[in-house]
């Protein structure tokens, strides 16, 4: 058994809990080395404290899932069978050892939860996702790896997007051009739809790249990822076409001086909420504060999005392994907006930035 | 109001349900135009059968929710607040009018079900998802437009697809030509990851892209799906390179037979779980039975995947505006498989295909 499984089993076992149905599609990859998205399908991971788990999983996924190195029982259910007769099955099979289940209860459907009442019979839920997320929060050597190419793909992806500026070209165009020249090296897959803004759109933090074309005296802000080997990179620059004004450059600078600091702080033990203060004191210093509307970043790996939060209020400190974003930004409506965003590791000595794109402000001439 | 939101409120007034919690984003955008991806964080709209609805989103999205025309009371928190203090401020406005709280069962997670508990006090819940299937299931002309607009650039897609085969191209290259050649021309958002399988991975349903080069006498299929105003499509063809063999030959025309013959059948009032015995009972016939793996297909709309399944266990009929995909298989393990799907509109006098590439084996020269 791997030691991600045992590690669950014991948990398992400490808490007394008779199981754990672990469905989310991540959790389910990261236990078992099984990546699947089954839409709308049912996808369960049972693991108990005392026997061998099982996987349910639709019958076509089956193949892969064995492929996978999954070596205990997997079944496979047909679209027109009710996968909790599996379930139910199994479940009969291993001793009711205990009403203490196991849920993701910050995923997992209310309806499921449900389910799993009628099957078990009178039972607890407990959350499994303090277990998991430790587990996911301290990288492996492996795990690095793939983070670190993520990252390097990440440095790839703005260069291609950098070099494919030009007078009157849109944002869509220069997604077209960065996801082309990823996928022809053999990177299809990005954490989420790639985003490219130019201009007043750039004050959007989520904005959607569209037909909007450059003009001299834009920002043009990229922010992208790449998944390698499951892993997610999150990388973000802003860079201004042809010229800059005054305030352009004390916005960008005000960013880049608060995420340089965020990210020397970053060392085993500091407080994850102080990070966000002190990125935060300096754009409010220079009176931009009320423009800083997102939290410091967000925990990184399987997920484009994974503990831990980086914000404010998050009382937990670094611990060696964590990877995760420094993204402050500053967003003046109808104006513009610039966000500097790298991705960084937690090591014995410090921290480690994953992306390493230069971030001295580029106007691209 | 929109037509939609008082549809829910009608809804909720006959079923006396004291309001409703959307939390689905894709729910969200149907009943408010407003589109958001929050990944972890908390987004919710509040119907009332006699109130004003109410929206909670991040303070980042606050723009853009309010510029999707939503004229109800917008809500925003910063990262570092918790949106359930917001919810139950608006709620403790309200009048508490009954203990129902109607919620999307199959996708509200446990943890946000017992925080409406917490707020809302004692309370039962009731599913609005029958209401919010019902009305999606039923595509307006301005939706319809939408579907046909997606289904013309999959059929584009598949094009650019077949014109990319060349013999020792990689799979992952094709799908850059297809998604490039797209994004240029604006549609930039896939239904769902592009599939291009050549060879024995046919043989894989859910098969992903990669390295594999194209050899003479390969199935090429292609999988792929374009959004055109949120609204998915979801085509797949399959073609062979260079020569095909009496087997590959016998296999695409069992399957396109099946194909057609369930299409035909789609008329209102038709149980929708004899389409797929109508399919399979072509495929079964010819020997391929045990390697047709899944259902016929599935609804299709703001989700790549919705209601109705198109499962032999669907009791449900066929309605007017329904939309979904017909798309038969055989998949022969270690050879190589066949899918042909075409995305099905229902309209007052039978079915109207939203997707027509041509479907006659086509072998690559």
């Amino acid at each position: 058994m791997n030691t991600r499984l045992v590690k669950i089993q014991e948990w398992l076992k400490s808490n007394h809990a008779a199981f754990t149905f672990i469905s989310d599609p991540t959790n389910v990859f990261y236990l078992t080395n099984f990546k699947c998205d089954p839409h709308e399908r049912f996808l369960g991971l049972f693991v108990f404290p005392d026997n061998a788990p099982f996987l349910v999983c639709p019958e076509l996924e089956v193949i892969r899932a064995s492929e996978s190195g999954f070596e205990y029982d997997i079944i496979g259910y047909q679209d027109h069978e009710d996968p909790w007769i599996f379930v139910k099955k199994q479940l009969e099979d291993k001793r009711k050892t205990s009403e203490t289940v196991a849920i993701e209860t910050s995923t997992l459907p209310y309806q499921k939860a449900l389910k799993l009442k009628e099957y078990h019979g009178s039972c607890t839920f407990i959350s499994i996702e303090p277990i998991i997320n430790t587990l996911r929060n301290r990288k492996d050597a492996r795990e690095l790896e793939a983070l670190k190419k993520a990252g390097e793909m990440a440095d790839y992806a703005v260069k291609v997007g950098i070099n494919a500026i030009k007078k009157g070209r849109t944002e869509q165009a220069i997604v077209a051009e960065i996801e082309y020249e990823l996928t022809k090296r053999g990177y299809s897959e990005m954490s989420f739809d790639t985003m490219v803004l130019t201009g007043e759109k750039t004050a959007l933090p989520h904005g959607i790249p569209g037909t909007r074309q450059i003009k001299e005296g834009d920002f043009v802000l990229f922010d992208l990822g790449v998944i390698v080997d499951g892993y997610c990179s999150d990388i973000t620059r802003t860079v201004a076409y042809k010229h800059a004004s005054d305030a352009q450059i004390d916005i960008y600078n005000t960013v880049l001086k608060a995420e340089k600091a965020a990210i020397e702080a970053c060392n085993i033990d500091f407080r994850i909420g102080d990070l966000d203060k002190i990125a935060r004191q300096i754009i409010s210093d220079k009176g931009y504060g009320d423009y800083f509307t997102h939290r410091l970043g967000h925990g990184l790996g399987l997920g484009a999005h994974e503990a831990p939060s980086m914000s404010m209020n998050n009382d937990n400190k670094l611990t060696k392994g964590m990877v995760f974003t420094i993204e402050p930004g500053i967003y003046i409506p109808n104006i513009g907006g610039v966000r500097i965003e790298d991705d960084i590791y937690i090591s014995e000595d410090g921290p480690l930035s994953l992306t390493s794109f230069p971030k001295e402000f580029i106007i691209v001439p």
